[in-house]
């Protein structure tokens, strides 16, 4: 049995609330907000505790801390969390500067196997297996691996502007995926668009196509947009000499409808984030659970946080780079 | 809150008990099994008591019960359960004979409306949303129904004996979806089939395929088979003036692979009921607390019990009046 | 080379003529039709000559005979045709009623290998495949056949009053490829349904459901109907102990879209059989060239169309049979 | 009636020779090649006469001429032929040095209308399609385009020296798709990747990922490599505000199978250009056809061809100056 806290009472927090409460070998004592109605709120629904202040979770007597807080908090709450012996599991991103990020690994001084960073997507059942299938040479050597990552919506202009751009915030997640697969990436090339003009205010894009060299010579590219009239539109197709193996998106359910206009028809996508990858949240929380539990190293680690971090800064410089092209000449 | 007993601590019975735990309107007070021991386990895990007298879940506070016992126990506890005050919801079938079923319904007196029979098929989301939809007019009205209903892999010699045959077992599943559907039938045909030795000995059949004519002048054709390679193959087709809408089988994963002999091939399917009918337990228990809550009938009723197996006996009968047949001259 | 006359130049006729014009080792010779202009016509198309006599295509030198004139005439002209010396293909059906088929038969006193049926659909890639897949074993012994075959809309009052009916002039297609899969047949079911007024007052019916057992132990589903919204609607699924081949509906193009109502959705299907089938009629005049040449009896033969014809008795007589059934006690 | 000469009787030219003498409006005069033995022969199949002089091809009285020659020969003959009066349409690419590609225009004096380059794609059926419904707003505004163009396998070593390297000899196809979707291209980035050595010998890629930014600012991703276990990959996603039109690969027969390991799985794709692409070649001889018998230019044109071999020439300058890429700093 491993006893948490969770910093962070908000959307995510409270999905990682319930999935500790729903495993059966864990327990949550103390949910810690600064908004004390949100966290007692949370708390009472488990059983747990509650405070506005990070220092009671540091003093708690529980085991472990999901820092599910805004992104500028991580570094410190990282920090004092493991500090004070605690295993923990922390949201993505780490921080969005790169620099800060080193000086949490330093300070952490070789506590860092403590830290697992929240990258849920390596432990959807889908991705998962298409990563163990790869990796069985079902396909060969990987050569080319293609991401596409469209969320049905965008964000809030208020979001955006704390948001680090869309290649720390949404990319972020399809590099640490790029990552999985392609191992070490040795370069990065990206185009940015603009389709909105919200994004163009907040100097930041809505679209991109980047593309990695990994160091085995395998190139991953992503394809993002921040919006998506089909929904959620999470796909993956790995390409070697024997085959492809590919993520298609989830249905709700599985009825398919024909009419006049159409041979074959299928439903919407699951929605978001929190129904797609409802799986992988439980999934991650119990590899958490068994790495702490048999004194091993959760992945992915904070080096795996600072890698995808760091194609993120690469990508939005190429972006930015590429975003005045000189004019092919006709 | 609606409190629970559960008689019968097999397999069935732990799916329910599992369901009623986690719901959050319905708390699980007594399991009850000959075998003690598995009552105790059962109940243990749910903080509820255990028995192996079925009179002190008569004689308990709970408000419903559910009976998941073997068949020819079902008609005296549902008589005894709702004499004694309370709701049921019984597994199907109700009993292998419908004039025992005449009689239970006669003993309830007015108080079948108490009594719901479980087949969770109707709560599936997949049947479910077709339901809807074809209600709704998106087909027209309902001409041609197919039903696909094929279990991986044959049940042991000893259950066959006991199962009254795949018509009333297995098929009454079918018949219920299919009256679900088209409402009344007024004719019945079937074929059987024996690919396996073990069901000739148990003198029953392991496949057919057995057509129903509606009130309405659509017709339903259900086709079945006690084994099937790929899985556990559970399809339906509705067909009317505008359209089609189909239930395809659900698979585990969202991976498709492609080789050398396939373009694309997809991964197996949901393997038996508890996975692929997951959802359909839960629903079905949220339909019986809701209705019983607020004073309603839950339905499926008795009455669509005692037609399921109605067919299944006409069905029985045509097909056994068939398995000689008169050869075609030629 | 093998030289042809063709009798019919209507729109089946047509298809045949060009089939034959298009094919290296096959010349048109001359077209009959009482409607002379057509001939004249169709002929001129392809460099043969016209005649509105019969009687001089079987004093012709044409080695081959097709016969796409109406079904009455079809007995007189097969046995007049290979009386003079000429291999046959004769359209389906050979003729309404069983009796004069088995005249017919008599009449050709041992040449009754030089007679075709067009039976096209046994050449269709996709069934062919299926079937010789079948047949290496691949799914073990066939133990369910389902076909499902429906027209796009129904044909003009005019045509029903002579086509013989639902079961001889549209499943006898299905009965076919039953019998193409599964062998001889020993016993028929049928259920007919109405739902279109016209189908009524032609003493017909427009909707069907037929299952066919087969010597094997083998069961096959038939299920029609003469309208479908999708369009024309033709597939078919063999299953056996180690997996399931299953023929889906032909698209006109490779295109999916996605909408926000829709995950993918296909085009429509191929339109209707001489889109869908255009491949089989091809193959099939291949076949019968080749057989034709090498001194063979190409397939499927005279009494291939005998067996379907009495399959389509049988059905209809279970159909009208069931048409008033007796009611289910309740 | 248009009458055509050919200039090339290999794989292609052959191709051609035979879709011209199946069109209704075409008539097959002149085939020339400099083995006099395969002129000879084609040119007998379709009752052509046949030359090893090209001088013979601008002498006669053909209306039109197909250039299916090495790719080294066809500035030449485009402009000798424009030069005596004739049309063209000239196999992709014009030529491997964009330089040269402008002095042909130049040299054309003003009659380039009367010059088609064979970009056969945009005229297959499924692309056209999604091309014809993106342009009627299906999906709204278009912003991303995806392209995954993949052969079976390697040409021969020889093939390769003189092919100009991948973006020139194939993604020269898929750049001319990318500006038929999106127009003109203002920015270019590549990477290329050598899996196999005979490419690293030749100084070439065998696999590349290219991104293009369109004026409009919709981003086009094309995915290619010269090897596919799968067979011919070629697909195509167009993604908008208002949904996704994609092309799937075409598969040769509508069979699915489902075995113990997979619940469907679909046959091979179409097998190379000749089969994906055969009712393309087709359609784009009648453009050709219909325009110049109408006295208007045909498309795509001699500019068409130029910006494709442009691109090309970027993306090889671009993926060659990433090929030794500066490693990221860890």
């Amino acid at each position: 049995m491993l006893t948490f806290a969770i910093i962070g009472a908000g959307r995510i927090g409270s999905v990682h609330a319930a999935t500790v409460a729903a495993h059966p070998d864990a327990e949550l004592r103390l949910v810690c907000d600064p908004d004390e109605s949100a966290a007692t709120r949370l708390g009472a629904s488990y059983g747990a505790q509650a405070t506005r202040h990070a220092e009671d979770v540091y003093a708690s007597e529980a085991e472990a801390v999901i820092i599910a807080s805004p992104t500028h908090l991580h570094v410190d709450q990282i920090t004092a969390s493991v500090g004070s012996g605690k295993a923990v599991l922390c949201e993505k991103p780490i921080d969005l500067d790169v620099a800060r990020v080193d000086r949490c690994i330093a300070a952490l001084a070789g506590h860092e196997h403590r830290v697992m960073v929240g990258f849920n997507r390596r432990f959807d059942p889908t991705f998962a297996e298409i990563h163990t299938r790869v990796g069985a040479g079902e396909i060969g050597e990987l050569e080319q691996l293609m991401i596409i990552s469209r969320d049905p919506a965008p964000p809030p202009p208020a979001y955006l502007a704390a948001s680090g751009g869309i290649f720390r915030d949404m990319t972020i997640h399809d590099f640490d995926m790029a990552r999985f697969f392609l191992g070490d990436v040795v370069q990065v090339q990206a185009v940015g668009q603009v389709t909105d003009p919200a994004f163009a205010r907040a100097d930041d894009f809505d679209g991109a196509v980047t593309s990695l060299l990994g160091a085995t010579g395998a190139v991953a590219t992503i394809i993002n947009s921040r919006h998506c009239a089909t929904g959620y539109d999470q796909r993956l197709e790995a390409f070697g000499p024997s085959g492809t193996l590919e993520a298609v998106n989830r249905i709700a359910t599985a009825v398919r409808s024909s009419t006049r206009a159409t041979s074959t028809a299928s439903g919407p996508y699951l929605h978001h984030f929190l129904e797609r990858y409802a799986d992988a949240y439980r999934l991650e929380l119990s590899h958490f659970i068994d790495a702490i539990s048999t004194g091993q190293a959760p992945s992915p680690t904070i080096h795996d946080g600072r890698e995808a971090l760091l194609l993120a800064e690469y990508a939005a410089c190429s972006a930015r780079a590429t975003s005045e092209p000189t004019p092919i000449p006709r």
